[in-house]
């Protein structure tokens, strides 16, 4: 494998999940060496792949993306910059992983998904929270019908790290460069879970605010915002369903909630990651006088939980979404079948997305625009 | 006082706490008589009467609102009997307690606004929630700046009680006489929140849903439901605030939750009936490395839980609320000054679900038309 | 009813409970009227008497115990006062309802049970907490065996307004009137709940703490303090289950938690007065995917919580566990059987904190000497 | 470094802390190689070391505690093995890590103490929640006087993996192996905490309960079991502090439930590994009317969760505990200077097991005995 954009953050989970998979899920799994890491410049790229353990640095992003010795090619770059990298690497018969999400467009995004597909190859997007236990386990009730009927979705991401006015102004607040502002980079996991669990939306309303207009540049000086600080959508599902999804990056008080609830007309689920090793479940099966949520929480005996710890409640964290999203794509490549979300899920979301942008402008209902992929279409659901 | 509807649900909350508000609150209020009830039916009206504390049983309104030895009117009928009662007591110079929501439409509120105003006594509509002591340390936080400025108001409503497919059919599904489903039953108390906490609503968007089409009539058959069981709603406040409301009455596993948040840039605060005694705070004025939202136990030394227990953490009850508004009504009485939340406010609230319905039928966003109550207008908030 | 030392907070609550009972519960039950109000000086037993609804002031406490016009004598005086007018209240023939705990010493709450129980008349003893929906649901899943055996009970009380070292020496911190600290005013209550669901206690161990040993005096100058500010018991019950109980009055940020598990080989319980109206259930006979502690809201469908509101989760309060007490109070005079709690129950009590007190003092564990009350001796529980 | 018992559970989740802590806390601890894996049986330990990354396997622990190429040792063995392979390794100068309880009796953890220190190198014991962020700020909370005076800790670690009467009897149910039941697999964890936070334990009161006297062995047939299902410790502490450890794996419905509270006379803290990354902080410094236990989100603003993400509330799981361990134990080697815990924190815990064992049996209070390990002793607190 080899990482483009590795020398941040992202690029030290994704070092890391590479390290830790063999040692969690077992020998079925190709084995992994992490060859190459890119970033725009060398000095950190060395630094980083040091520390990260890859075996080279380079500037040239290309050296992966058309390696002989590369077949994975795992982008973490800032967001503009991942259509032109995953194309090339499709082009050259690569397996690709690229963070979330896709691109700041959906016609960006559709020619990425195009690209993919007609490659052959692997593709993965980065939704990482769709890997976690309480998601898989929630959506195993729900095909096993314990909920009945779903009737609604309901969601949110809430998060107060843009609430500071003196945080500086960067690329996650021009719209040239990130396509959307809390709606793309923490609403496009709640619309990943929402296509997970519920299938795809075909109808949204948007409503977008902005609650600080400028923000002090790095360099001195401010610069105008023109992404959203919080956007609430409604949102209507093909098989009839209703939802809403809420996100708001400046919700003081809020660390990384993500959550959600299902309600259907025999049970409920509703999670939260401010308890991400639990996932709560209500069923109108129970008897009447013990009735209630119960808190279900993760361990050995649960779905996509089951590969790490014998003991029930030590409880995963953030860097474990990493390892099991990672051992899915490596499983998908082993076995030579789609993995999931692929990059028509990520094509999805960037539509609805795509769609919200529309309908906050123009204050009413829009259809989502499903683009059709031809034979590159895949049901990673 | 008197009390017309008194032999339900409703009139043996509100006798408790004419019994109980002169323990709780002592000798500074007007001393209360529950002379007469009053109900459709003389035979139930009198086994309420004599549970229930009252002197007299009637079954002729008129024996209350234009009696001489009642000086306040209590009404607790359904939705579609207020109007013609509380205007009569209004002619006939009564102070008036009113259920909530005040009419199924706006115009009926508002007629009812001017007969109360007009009227000089004192009029209350029972939103008894937000006389609830959370609500006013959540409004006391944010008139005294510790939110810094408010941004956002996130409430909800959610209950299962219609889930059931076998719960019979009532007028409570009907739109002729409730006006509207959720949205008017438990999403007035919600809103009424809202405008209390946020100012007034300027424009609204609003999405519904109905679940069960049909329900079993209690005589045989079933009859068509016409009603929302579910609505959400997009607010903008006057003030340029923003803000949402969600209401559902089929929401699986939920019992009375009727739950609120303000963002502001500096604090927020979260409320939820299922920890009724409890407000949480969070500010951004705390030190870093100690910031979290404080789970604030109300008590003795919390405005509206003052009169109450000298131990904090006793908790309240819903009943407790009652008694808490009934003390707001008796000593507007005495000043002769107006109570909160009044006509008016019931009027304003109306308007909100007028504008919503307006929007959930044209599928866009309508401005609340706020009708000009000239002298009749009370700023009560 | 007459009630003696009724100026105070108790008083107060005990008050609205007469008040509100017969509208909570119906006709079924006596008719009460509160006839007469005993405090040591007449000035404050008027103004009690004026605002909490009785008809008539004295302070002399033989005008309540002795009246030809009073059936039920109801005491809220200092514990050191109980026995006095207890035993003469019994002794005239009244029935009698006293707050807890009986007695400061167990031989003192012997003669009590002894009195009342020859008086042929109904006892009761204020061990509110027993009265509360989730404490009649846990016993029901007891006793349908829903945990299976009963292993271990773990109590608690935890709160800390004795925290403050400016509040002033009162009796509660003498323990020749109040027999014992926070064990006594706070302990007596779990461990009567520990009664109640696991049966008696035969052996016990007890280590006390007093974390601030002067107080000031209200009239200047400090007091020494002579009784627990925390204690922690070991607990061996009779049927061989084993337990714990742990009292603090002095534990910063508690308010009020009361709480007990109990710890079955099938499943177990958990309540705190935190959440007052929730029940936490486990089974161990839940599908193992979906296992979890239920949270189980008390409502019309729950014993005991079926008489207030139709609509689950409007949630009751303190002062509601009044109206049930006295509700079962009223029960047992009607139907000529033992109320429950009743003195003999108050006595067991007395004679656990007997032996936790003499356990402290030797260090060891110290069989609990439980008298025979003969034929006074009532299974009340 | 070598590890010994490196198949097993431990073993990956120790291999997997080698693999992350560079990627993690960066380029300034020392460079770990996973040099060779040794188990009992050679098969499993090649298979271990292939899917953990180790560079050999062997089954014989003495290629590791005398190889010229390790520098490290890590046990992960069954507790009766610890000593020997700790002490061998010792003697060959060999830095030892050793998961905990060190030994099932206290003669034998001194010894290993007394040998560790003479060898002059680096020595820590596997009590990983120490390392946790949560509990480092709760010491740091204390030492900044922010509780006050620390009056009382409460601890407990409650779980129900054993309440399975079908769970096979194993070396963990046999005191000649394993020392001591709950209290010595889970209680120690707690224990060493309780050191942490509040000193050292001068003398204990304990009681002990075996719910199942018999489990089913693997091969048939059923052994006794003579360790304990629950244990009940009342601690004093030798600065005057008092205390309350509850240990139970039997206790229906929990889930590695370790979590304690220290109540101070100015302030509390409260945690719970059911919410692990939070903490919760009471302060009698905070306004009276916005009063509440915060809670404190662990993030990059903590201590030892820095090195971590810098978002906050994107969680930490149990692996990274051993990842934050290792770094300390690297870091102390780096820096030639004790690890915390160290050998001889390992040897105070099992001085008050040894007094608690003793206490059960005798029923009453015991002094710990503290072996005084000359110049051997560290400070490591």
């Amino acid at each position: 494998v080899g990482i483009v954009g590795g020398a941040g953050f992202m690029g030290r989970l994704h070092s890391l999940a590479y390290g830790s998979v063999r040692a969690i899920y077992g020998d079925g799994l190709p084995r992994v060496e992490r060859r190459r890491l890119a970033d725009v410049r060398i000095g950190p790229a060395q630094v980083a792949a040091a520390r990260y353990g890859w075996a080279e640095a380079t500037d040239d992003w290309r050296d992966i993306t058309r390696a002989d010795d590369i077949d994975l090619v795992d982008i973490v770059t800032p967001n503009d910059a991942h259509a032109e990298i995953a194309i090339d690497a499709a082009r050259h018969g690569k397996h690709v992983l690229c963070e979330k999400p896709l691109a700041g467009d959906a016609e960006t995004a559709a020619a990425m998904a195009m690209a993919a597909a007609a490659s052959g190859g692997v593709h993965q997007v980065g939704f990482v929270f769709r890997a976690w236990p309480a998601m898989a386990l929630a959506k195993q009730y729900i095909l096993e019908g314990r909920l009945g009927r779903a009737l609604y979705f309901r969601g949110h991401f809430f998060h107060d790290y843009a609430l500071d006015p003196m945080l500086p102004f960067s690329w996650r607040f021009r719209r040239d460069v990130a396509g959307a502002g809390a709606l793309g980079d923490i609403g496009s996991h709640v619309l990943d879970l929402a296509r997970y669990l519920m299938g795809d939306v075909e109808r949204v309303l948007g409503r977008s605010m902005t609650f600080l207009g400028e923000r002090p540049r790095p360099e001195g000086g401010v610069a105008r915002v023109d992404v959203d600080d919080a956007t609430d959508l409604l949102l209507e599902f093909t098989g009839g369903a209703r939802g809403s999804v809420q996100v708001n990056w400046s919700a003081a008080g809020y660390k990384t909630d993500l959550g959600f609830e299902v309600w259907g007309d025999r049970g409920s689920v509703r999670f939260s990651w401010q308890q991400p090793n639990e996932l709560l479940f209500y069923s109108c099966a129970d008897e009447p006088d013990s009735r209630g949520y119960r808190t279900v929480i993760l361990g050995p005996e649960h779905v996509r939980a089951e590969a790490f710890w014998p003991t029930p409640g030590l409880g995963l964290g953030y860097a474990d979404a990493f390892a099991i999203s990672v051992s899915d794509l490596l499983t998908a490549i082993r076995d030579r079948r789609p993995a999931a979300p692929g990059f028509a899920d990520g094509l999805r979301v960037a539509e609805v997305i795509e769609a919200a942008l529309a309908s906050v402008r123009r204050r009413g209902w829009v259809d989502v625009a499903r683009r059709d992929l031809g034979e590159a279409s895949l049901d990673t659901r």
